[in-house]
């Protein structure tokens, strides 16, 4: 711990509506620190965390059609995160961006959209792909949150079928209840195996649950983390030079 | 940061002030969820985060001298959290705890004092303890913050002197410039081993940079963390029976 004033740090603050799930919002804040260089304390970015559990399940929103609108909790958390002093938002959930542009019109505030970051990632593969395989939750394949995007940039989103689905969806299932282990892995490299077998050219984990436990075995295809996009945007939105990502 | 409804989960917030420094605010967070009993997101706790690595140094107030008075940033630190909606507060910095009088004086909420906690830890102890050793700052002797407390309990507190002193301090720098490597875990090693030699019957990790990096050996004395108190009382205080701590 240094003589440095308070000021020396990176000029903005970051507001994260975290809590969906509360692993993904922590390894999220684990990856910004690890990322970021630093000799001391006041080199690290400011974070506001809003890490809220109880935002109403997306998934039983968009998918079983049972669940509270969860966009009413989310314009609160980034109206308090604002109002905390938070200069840009990001949220590590992707299926939550589904609510992203109605918060966006309710808060006046930047926020980092990991479907866009995606997009444009993806845009500066070499060689040139087209076929990326989403590893995601029903309710992103459900919604066509990726799809439009992807399709707009000259991509061929590949979603998992099937078993595949429902394998996916045990596992983002399993690590919520602190469940995950073997029979889920197996699961989980099973769908990435079917994928890559009708035609997938990478993979994209679009699922921050994907994001807590171990990469599958992708056979050398090249596989990105959502997460780690939104990391490296959340530094060069700080104004720090990242290191690891 | 508002008051959203949170009906299903436990029932306090908690308002963390964290940042000093980052890794061991993500590391408190990390253990907080993992040690919840949870089938899904809901069952985690809310928690509120300042994550502020631009406090003034609190090595650089109390010890060289010469740095601000974290005292005024703090204490906004609390009155945000209180006014985003935090129920009670903790800090997961031992040496800040120097500054807690002033900020509970200033913000009417409840705040989790890892020195109590430590206490309070150590009188129930079988078989019951005499000379307990502190792994922790300089500027935690200097300021005696647990030796009035240890004393009034019957305790004798032992700090590190002179080289172990000296290599204490730098492995806490070197965790915070992330730097901590082979040569800081040997003087941790050699710090750990001199206060045996000299007596320890016990030692407490009352430095958040020393929670984070591995347990030294302390050859079969037992060793416990200010951190892991905190995470238990956090959890005990926002209504959730813990799993692991």
């Amino acid at each position: 711990m240094t003589t440095a004033p308070s000021q020396s740090g990176p000029g903005k603050t970051l507001g994260l509506l975290g809590g969906m799930g509360p692993e993904a919002t922590v390894e999220l804040m684990r990856r910004v620190v690890a990322a970021t260089p630093a000799r001391d304390d006041a080199d690290h970015i400011r974070m506001l965390v809003d890490n809220n559990p109880q935002v109403p399940s997306r998934i039983a929103h968009v998918i079983e059609g049972t669940g509270e609108d969860p966009t009413p909790v989310l314009v609160s958390m980034a109206e308090g995160l604002k109002q905390a002093g938070a200069d840009f938002l990001a949220m590590p959930c992707n299926t939550a961006h589904w609510y992203l542009p109605a918060v966006c019109k309710a808060v006046d505030l930047p926020f980092l959209d990991m479907i866009d970051l995606s997009v444009r990632y993806l845009q500066n593969s070499r060689p040139p792909l087209q076929r990326v395989a989403l590893l995601a939750s029903p309710a992103v394949r459900k919604v066509g949150l990726f799809d439009q995007r992807l399709q707009a940039a000259g991509f061929t989103p590949l979603h998992a079928e099937g078993k595949e689905a429902e394998e996916l969806l045990k596992v983002i299932r399993a690590v919520k209840a602190k469940g995950y282990g073997e029979t889920e892995r197996r699961g989980y490299q099973a769908a990435t195996d079917g994928l890559r077998q009708r035609g997938a050219q990478a993979y994209l984990i679009a699922c921050t649950e994907l994001s807590v436990i171990d990469l599958p075995d992708t056979d050398g295809l090249p596989i990105a983390d959502t997460l780690d996009l939104l990391v490296a945007e959340i530094l060069k939105t700080a104004g720090v030079d990242s290191l690891n990502v």
